[in-house]
């Protein structure tokens, strides 16, 4: 531990939706038990980030402004609090040590202890859902430090990949992997369809890619992120500025999987009707996993199809400790073969925030980079 | 085989959609190689019948009048084409044995030779789609006689089952039972909803009050129907007709679930938005089985919810020859826990029936049967 | 918390392997943070700690006496540690309620995070590994009291459930219930066999039982076990004093399942050739559990029969806190339906666990109770 | 049809086990319905035809001289039994097209109808086990004709596929896949073992490295064998000339996966302790496919391991025609990643068919070609 903490930081906090972030300083207290006080490295944003700030989880939570965006970290180990001084899979953790961290779960709930999916609990502590105001502060990653709490599984940084890469793991590819796991066996006889090119969709058509399928259909827009797409494996790219109509994909995915459908399907996108339109992609005995549509409007499904196509749809919520371990291990042992530096967009210091907020809200960028330093 | 074959027989045809069955006589012809003629013992009718009769199925499958209905049948041999005479899992077969058996499903395309499916074979002969007046004419129950494909599977009837209880098992109660199986297991932590009390539902109820679950609730109407289900094993059970709305059934299945909602859901009823309401019924972590939804309109569904609530949703179509089989097993094995006979509903003979479909069609009766030798 | 926490209790130590216990005082300490003191209510007597105590684990685990047995336990609450007064399913705990827990794993270590089975923890912390000298003493259930350890799930013992019995399931049920799940589903289709008779292989027939299998077949002795094993569900049972040759029992086992073999098999009872023989009488396509055999020689095993019968085999060695729960769920659920005081043997005072021991290893008891306050 | 069938045709038969193989002269006669009539292109040979040759199933099938080697076989079609000229998957069959074939089925048993496992078929028709001197006398591979049995699954092969090694796949490489497959998802996260280096191992090999494992190690011998692994995928080999000892073999393994042994290891040399050594080899919750070892004596297993490590083993037996399709998929899917021809031998005519069999036995051959032609 250092001789002297640090006392103070700064942090760029959501004052009221949708409105400029305020740069703040507040105090930092030492790491209570299990806890880790952390110097931030680098954030990425994530479209969640977006939403928040726009005040989407306002009245479903009941979270009232200033909070402090940032949930996909770097962190630079600060201050232990008490306790072994490893992460979560026994690799010895030293000040200056790089490290990725999961949102808290209570750990003595129904969904914690028995369903065993930690994604569940109903008492999970989520950063942007706190205030700032509340110590210790640190919640998110909009700032120059942050807390790992105390029961948040943690994992050291592997020196092979670039911390804006493992910040950016940390949710999007994260959340990829149990997605695809969720689905089964993939190999060389299945056609997949992967619905979205944000960076969800782009990880898992990275992910799809490593099982050689007979054919990767990616399904997104604009053309820069379909040409991540084929660069990252897509065989076929379909681009809903092109193909605006349901009508017009479908007919391009049957042409692309024998007229029978893709055998494999996953919702990455979040889109108005994704999952209505996924059913129809599906081939009779598909698969197909949602893990993109968290929000929206209720859609107009034809459900007849799911028991007439036989199909299995799983939704996926999973993103414990086992899933950053798996992602930051994609990133290091996958980085001969996906450039990853496609996904990165811009880097930005903690004054610019609003603007990469703006330009993520515009699609203009796809991941952008938060250096506190900077 | 006998020394002389009959030379015709009589069948109830459709001859104009939703008119009264016309009675007319067809002649008779030796069964082809790998066939059997087989006298009608007892035909049990589905609401597939009813709607086959109604003209539901003619625009989309091309279908004419006259056509034979019937797909519940047990038949008695009469005559064998050539080929070995035994039944699917190798029991000797002789003149006067009861058999059931299954639609004859091609066996040389993609989806019953890879994907092992039969059900979604393309060229699937299914009875009351095929013209009365091609030859063999005999393609239904509501007859005096009836063929067994040469390619379709069949059984003979265990002498502990009767005649019209097998018939029935041989299209709700093996349908179900690839619904249930498709699920994977449940048992006494789980919390189970079955949606719809018509066959289908009731023998779900059956099937999986023999995993004993923590809960069996088994939505539907009417009373006599809800009384059917509790006798096999339901131990709440909720009248549409009482709690009409949406949010009244999902208030009851909650406090009937620790406020969670079902560990697994199964939707047996085909209502309009039987599958929208499924999923909200079901569990965070939940499963559900979609098998009684083959039709109708679109349904308004909140699609972030699979996701949200990492469920795992599946379709059920197989309808192979192991399901006839394990569902005349279950008839047997478990005659002593189930009174079945609580399902089956009148007895009408030929001449009655557009009677007995005029019952179905008004929900006065679950399950009729035809005798065509009453 | 009392006002005065007790100073010391008593423990009923193993000083010398396979000598009388030796009953001496250690000192009490409060509880850290995250870990309770309990009185302990009953404790029963698990077949390893037999082998415990006969230092059968000295070697491979360089554990040294004095260590005290016990891991079956149920205590009630004398004092928290700082924490959360919950125990694993949010249930509230106060003093004086009972109590079962689970050996704590690290919680930092690949199997705990990455393959998430604590099972499978090298640093496990399990009672009777841990001498009795160290502090805070009390790692086992024979003595007045215990510690439930911070990292350890910890259930409310549901007031239906009786404390002996509570104890036995913390072990022998809570190991049934992952073995029986891993196999899979196991339905009114299924031939099970069971091996042995001991609290592990009877509380699987129970579970078995609940699934209607078409047969339940138990294997093992003495007639008493066998009695219950019939009472709780067997439908045949083949006693190895009556065919003590596998010949017989395989031939037994082939009578009552059409020649076939079962579908289903699992070992329950550590014999030196269990696993050989239970390959043996598992069906083609059949699936077997191995649960029972922790150590022993090795086994000759005709392997060739994994492959020519295309089976599936499970080692199981969960024992997660869901375990537990499930276990409690399970006596408190199924109470009409087993008569689980079958199970329960004569009761010991603290001075008489030496001869509870003794009766053990003389198989006249399946399962003696401790009760400290006796 | 032609207007003239060829009226005979000659076979080299085995007429006294382990003898030169005798070439005869055989009468041809139309195909029954369903059945096909072909002239040998290629037949590979397998070392079960070895092991046939050698008289090792003499006994247990009850077999005699004459018999007529060959299961791995191309033939061209020569003449149609009545019935639809399609193959298994719908597509047109014509004189003069290449084809593969199964074994036959009975379809009529319980393996084929309840378990849906051919495989397992109690009546399977396999060509080598029936007398050459029963007509229609082409039961194999070894001769100028040879008979696709009315029950056979039948695939057109693609015209991107070589003969030699659509015969090879029609065997080796179709018992892979559903190994493989029953192992279930493999991905960058495993660390695989495969055992043996024969023509199924090195096609496992091939399958494991199209889903992108973390390590992929290959134990065989000799070191030409080990190259084509290389080539093929393998990121390790270990030769079992180098490292004679399962000791030796085990450090090997460990060393190249963190210490933990293979998550995936699959048994595909019938070596004599390979089940044995595979158990040894897997680590803790990982799982183990049998392919390889189908006979040989019992092997001395450390049958604790498969609970304490809570391991999955299976066996792998199945072969139907969805498995044959997808081996000639993976050839034609994945022909410009792998060099198939690595894997074939020489090529021999009928008449050298005696001495192709001997180099086999000498493992001087992985897979070598016979051409009648020649």
């Amino acid at each position: 531990m250092p001789t002297t903490l640090p006392v103070s930081g700064r942090a760029a906090v959501v004052a009221g939706w949708g409105e400029p972030l305020a740069l703040r300083e507040y105090p930092l207290s030492p790491p209570p038990p299990g806890a880790l006080l952390v110097a931030v490295e680098r954030t990425t944003i994530c479209g969640s980030d977006v939403h928040a700030w726009e005040g989407a989880y306002a009245e479903h939570f009941g979270v009232e402004p200033p909070i402090m965006l940032g949930h996909e970290i770097v962190g630079r180990v600060v201050a232990f609090g008490d306790g072994p001084r490893v992460d979560s899979v026994g690799t010895p953790l030293a000040e200056g040590d790089r490290v990725v961290w999961e949102h808290e779960a209570c750990g003595h709930c129904y969904f914690c202890s028995v369903e065993r999916n930690a994604s569940l609990c109903e008492s999970r502590r989520i950063g942007f859902l706190v205030s700032t105001d509340a110590a210790p502060h640190f919640h998110g990653g909009f700032g120059d430090y942050s807390y790992v709490w105390p029961r948040s599984g943690r994992l050291r940084v592997p020196d092979e990949v670039d911390s804006a890469l493992a910040a950016a793991a940390s949710c999007a590819l994260r959340s990829a992997i149990p997605a695809v796991t969720r689905l089964g066996p993939v190999d060389f006889t299945d056609t997949v369809v992967v619905q979205g090119t944000g960076p969800l969709g782009l990880f898992a058509t990275a992910l799809f890619s490593t099982h050689s399928p007979r054919r990767l259909i990616v399904i997104g827009a604009p053309e820069e992120r379909l040409a991540v797409a084929r660069a990252w494996g897509a065989d076929v790219t379909i681009s809903i500025d092109e193909c605006p109509t349901r009508e017009e994909r479908l007919e391009r995915v049957l042409a692309a999987t024998d007229g029978r459908g893709a055998s494999v399907v996953g919702e990455f996108s979040g889109g108005r009707d994704a999952v209505a339109e996924g059913i129809d992609l599906v081939a009779p005995n598909g698969r197909y996993v949602v893990a993109g549509s968290l929000g929206g409007p209720d859609q107009s499904v034809t459900a007849p199809k799911i028991a007439l196509k036989n199909l299995t749809i799983v939704g996926s919520l999973g993103a414990e400790i086992d899933s950053y371990y798996k992602a930051l291990e994609f990133l290091r042992l996958q980085r001969e073969r996906f450039d990853w530096d496609l996904l990165l967009g811009s880097s930005f210091g903690l004054g610019e925030a609003t603007s990469a907020l703006r330009k993520m809200q515009a699609f203009e960028e796809i991941k952008p980079v938060l250096d506190p330093a900077a």
